[in-house]
């Protein structure tokens, strides 16, 4: 299974922290972890897969393999920049949101558009018309975050 | 003078309606239309458009210029799919969004994200931590989202 | 109509020369020029093609509409990178292709997969197997290039 | 370290046996095999590959992971088309280009043009004002071409 995990480049210590709990988690349940590859919340969750003994995937917007963060197993060299944000989403079954700026919002976009389910931890929260729109699902902590995203999956029978 | 208007490729009359008067404004205003160059709300923006003499451009996802609406002058073939949305916005110095779903929020995500201003009109909003992002100039009339997107541009001096 | 002209951002002086003549011609015609928006082969057919009343399409690579040559009309700003070889060429109804490196060959190689007529002035010939590839229409010079695009063109009835 | 396997999506069986032989031999040298993840010459090179243990990378074109080959261990869903033929060389250190048309050519160029070695295989071969460009490193066989671009890697120090 492929969950992508994404968020700022810049974070504080705590999403750092929640990134790694997360790629942890997908670690220990057997996942792949997809990401941008770069820093922030990107190699807090590398960190934490590769310490669980996971595989890490970083989709690169730049054409240098080395800007992958060194957590990154398998690089993949877009040269697009940040139209490569589509392929961070869609190659996951599902995506896991933490905080993020208009970046990540972007991916939740797309993500959206594409049907793929997904997670929300402090991230953005969307409305139209005076009406919330409730597609992202709430996740309370990392471990919650991950039940979530596998239990998304599997009721999509993906 | 360049400006993006992005929407759904379906849409209420009554949206139609609104993009259609956006379009016709910018062309009287002598700016060229960039748009996405399907139906709904680019088609309508880029009827308006013609019908105020104005210039359109459609950024097309497919690989066929037979796919651009009747409206479109310049049709962008880009083969890209969605990921197209970037171009949409990049190739404009500002953005109009009227109404939308999550493509459109690809789109205004993508144009903060590159410091281009966005113009709402009955569009998305967004928060982060309860807190509203004010990013977004909220218009209240086709002529009023032209008058404050042009007005952005110039505040950016682009 | 619409023909895109692909060849080196840095070309010589004899090059450039035909490149502007390549230019000049098509505006003649009424025929609007697509290019990647850069230097060298792509500036001086803009600037031809503008010497003659024409208007000109540029192709972006980067996140900036200043990159644009001077004689750019209307600057598409796609933002990834090289990828948007594959739009310069499906914009055009037919390939004009002078000199050129590696990515005058990525273009071409491109319009060919899309069956879009190309037309080579000193340009990459091909050959497999030990087996010459005539699918490059060889020009002998700036107007029989535009001629033999033009009637291609009309010879796919596009 | 990761090698690209170029070439067509149909292929006849002696290509199709030649490019098994080559992704075998690749992953008995412990590379990772990255591909468009499609049919032909793809598949082939990853049932290679699948059979000597190593692992393979899908890059697809389209928006559905399921388009990948059965052989593909990690598809890539990029949603931009054949735009994507510039993600597939850009993630390999070398390229091994076998047979192939139109799709394969593009690949060679934007490999060379990144300065990405490229190992031919009865493919494509590229002359520029009566000169062949000897740019491509001709292979005899499969444990050749594999010879050949890990020799090209090193060489680059990549």
């Amino acid at each position: 299974m492929f969950v992508s995990v994404v968020g700022g480049s810049r974070c504080s210590r705590r999403e750092a922290k929640l990134a790694e709990e997360v790629g942890a988690e997908l670690a220990r349940r057997g996942v792949t972890l997809v990401c941008g590859g770069l820093s922030g919340v990107m190699a807090a969750a590398c960190k934490g897969a590769r310490s669980a003994g996971g595989t890490t995937i970083g989709i690169l917007p730049g054409s240098r393999r080395e800007d992958a963060n060194t957590y990154v197993d398998i690089p993949i060299v877009t040269t697009i920049g940040e139209a490569r944000n589509v392929i961070v989403v869609c190659s996951g079954q599902a995506v896991i949101a933490i905080c993020g700026e208009y970046g990540t919002l972007s991916e939740i976009a797309y993500a959206l558009r594409h049907k793929i389910p997904v997670v929300g931890l402090n991230t953005w929260s969307l409305s139209k018309g005076g009406q919330l729109d409730s597609s992202i699902i709430i996740a309370q902590s990392a471990k919650d975050a991950v039940d979530k995203a596998l239990a998304a999956i599997e009721g999509r029978g993906d």
